[in-house]
């Protein structure tokens, strides 16, 4: 099947012109030159859609699209942090702008907080008796229309969420960085947003160990009672398994968080075991593996090389379902004693996409007052940091390469 | 402590010279000099017994000797047979001997049958009504004599049980080889006997594989019935706990036979789990380990790369106690569909003491017919060969580079 594809020069970045509501079949922006191809061959991606053919002109205005879902408070920040740190920098909010800007900018990556799109606001929310995790609370339309204008290379105005006053402020201007990242609760629920994905990440953390966490920060801090916390939990439950837990089955890659196997009963939430969920057969992404590819182990490190304190580390790796994908699956249950550890540990895994040995323990190293740092929270998410590099390496690499297969219309 | 050492030239090979009581401290055959040291430093081995030095003056005269202890149809002489093809021979009877003889003699090795130290004959055991596990049966000074004698490189007249008539034969010469091998019930049980072995081995057939196998030849092929095979089973345990059993804990290796843990319940002895446990801290010995050295383990080889038929294959590895001494222990339960199975396997095995990639294949595919190719026994012993190879070269080796640090007394 042969697909009409459309051929953008680059969009000055430096330009003032933006979408906040293009339509879907001609977008309303001073582009400098449109050229129509009739394209001889299908573009995939691994998913089974045909997604809409996009032909650029320079290796510099193709935008990678990240998608990072999670419950609110489920340690996305720091995943953000650890990401752009990986690339080489730090993220800011937008200067000069709205300071209750949820987005963050560095030079190589832009995070998007997907709550900017909620089209009904704390007041509307509660006058329809909807919560944020409804899809009816969300405008998916105009995120599908602006992720994928920035997917494009054409800069939007974006709306903010003022997470202080629960209202709709006045939107920012979001130009097209090298990696956008759209993380919140509804990455991957809208089907068009999805296909712009060129990498999905769900973060999962479980019931129990929600709930330690939440104990931990919301009675521990601020002081809230044990019986409004689980109320509190109890009453986002029936939206959170409608709207957000289904996405995990279109993830390239879920981080699961669970309460550790190594003591009996242990539900404290301080001891974790963190599964890498990793879809097999995504192009541009190799599952990281432990010893043999493929095969199913358990790796207790902790013995002759490694001392490890109570309850000690144990891995485990093998191939496993998952919503009916194939996928391989990396373990981590316990914490590391010792940076040396870590070394020790990142050696034995493989397809890790660093650029020189030790690199994983060199990021978990220069961050490790970040939460999660001693446990596979930490462990993995800069891992998929280096997984996302890698990634954006090759798209970016093979689109300066792509032959001009295509003819004129 | 010094010891007083003995030094011998080479006895001559075809010399008709031998011993079949010699005196612990002159040895009444016709050697060709024999000069007096007083070594500066102590010799030890790997149990903390001092044993006799003997400086040899040439690297031909030394052999090697190795205990292979076992209860009678446990698979010695398939270990055996093994063992002299990774030295590249065929194990054959003493030629022109008695053809009762229990002897085997290749090119670099000789296996001689601790049965043959009986001293008591069948009559001679039925009267006093002690088995042949009993030590009173045994001659434990001449095995002490003549395996020593055979060590310092003297020919001895060895007596030779008959297992048919249940008598006690005229002896045969047996003449100093490379490696010695005393194979039996009691190579471990006289500690003067113990502390001559270079290296020792225990196969453990759990009780359970045991009767499966005396099920499977006795009443299938035999037509024993089950109450009498129990019974003779019954009757030999008392003296096997007492005896034999016990010499496990002296062993540098053992192979321990057990039912797999792949199918639940399952005595049936066909399909087994085999485990290596290696000594650690044994001098020429290093274990051989998958993966990680000093960590625990467990594979399941079977996935992505490998189809494993029902019930599949699981390896494991890691360190233990084994009556109070630190071993590692590999580990195999299931069996090979395929022998490209094998190679997959064997090149996640580390210190393996092969000359070249695949030898260990190739050792179990060129003797694929013997009993035990398809499982862990196989696997193993074939290993244990490897092993044994590489610390007779390693003496060997080492006895020509032996600094002259002793002075005349």
């Amino acid at each position: 099947m042969a697909s009409v594809c459309t051929v953008y020069t680059i969009q000055s970045l430096n330009s003032t012109s933006s979408i906040s509501t293009p339509t879907k079949t001609n977008l309303g922006f001073n582009q400098k030159q449109v050229i129509f191809y009739r394209k001889t061959s299908q573009t995939k991606r691994n998913n089974n859609y045909s997604t809409p053919c996009l032909v650029t002109c320079s290796a510099a205005d193709k935008t990678v699209v990240i998608g990072l879902a999670a419950d609110s408070g489920c340690g996305k920040s720091t995943f953000m942090r650890r990401l752009t740190s990986v690339f080489g920098g730090a993220a800011e909010p937008p200067k000069g702008g709205n300071p209750d800007s949820n987005t963050l900018i560095s030079d190589m990556t832009t995070v998007i907080c997907l709550d900017d799109y909620h089209s009904l606001d704390r007041t509307g929310r509660k006058e329809k008796g909807v919560t944020a995790l409804d899809p009816k609370a969300n405008d998916f339309d105009l995120m599908y229309e602006q992720v994928k204008a920035l997917k494009e290379g054409v800069p939007v105005e974006k709306p903010i969420y003022n997470h202080v006053s629960g209202l709709l402020d006045p939107p920012e201007l979001i130009k097209p960085p090298k990696i956008l990242v759209i993380e919140g609760l509804h990455p991957m629920f809208d089907s068009r947003v999805r296909d712009l994905l060129d990498f999905s990440i769900y973060l999962d953390i479980s019931n129990e160990v929600k709930f330690a966490w939440k104990i931990q920060r919301d009675m521990a801090e601020r002081g809230h009672s044990l019986e409004s916390i689980k109320a509190s939990i109890e009453a986002r439950k029936p939206d959170f398994e409608a709207y957000i837990d289904p996405q995990k089955q279109y993830a390239d890659a879920v981080i699961e968080v669970l309460p550790t196997q190594l003591i009996p009963d242990d539900n404290g939430g301080k001891i974790l075991r963190v599964r890498l969920i990793q879809k097999e057969g995504v192009k541009n992404f190799n599952p990281v593996y432990l010893f043999d590819e493929g095969s199913t182990i358990s790796w207790i490190p902790c013995g002759r090389k490694l001392t490890c304190s109570y309850p000690g580390i144990k891995f485990a790796y093998g191939p496993e379902s998952y919503y009916g994908n194939e996928v391989s699956v990396v373990e981590m249950d316990g914490q590391f004693d010792r940076l040396d550890e870590l070394i020790y540990v990142e050696s034995h895994l493989s397809n890790l996409s660093t650029k020189f040995y030790g690199e994983v323990t060199q990021q978990m190293l220069k961050h490790s007052d970040f939460p999660g740092s001693s446990n596979g929270t930490g462990l993995f998410q800069t891992i998929i940091g280096m997984k996302i590099r890698e990634l954006y390496e090759q798209l970016t690499s093979s689109k300066t390469a792509v032959p001009l297969q295509a003819s004129k219309a």
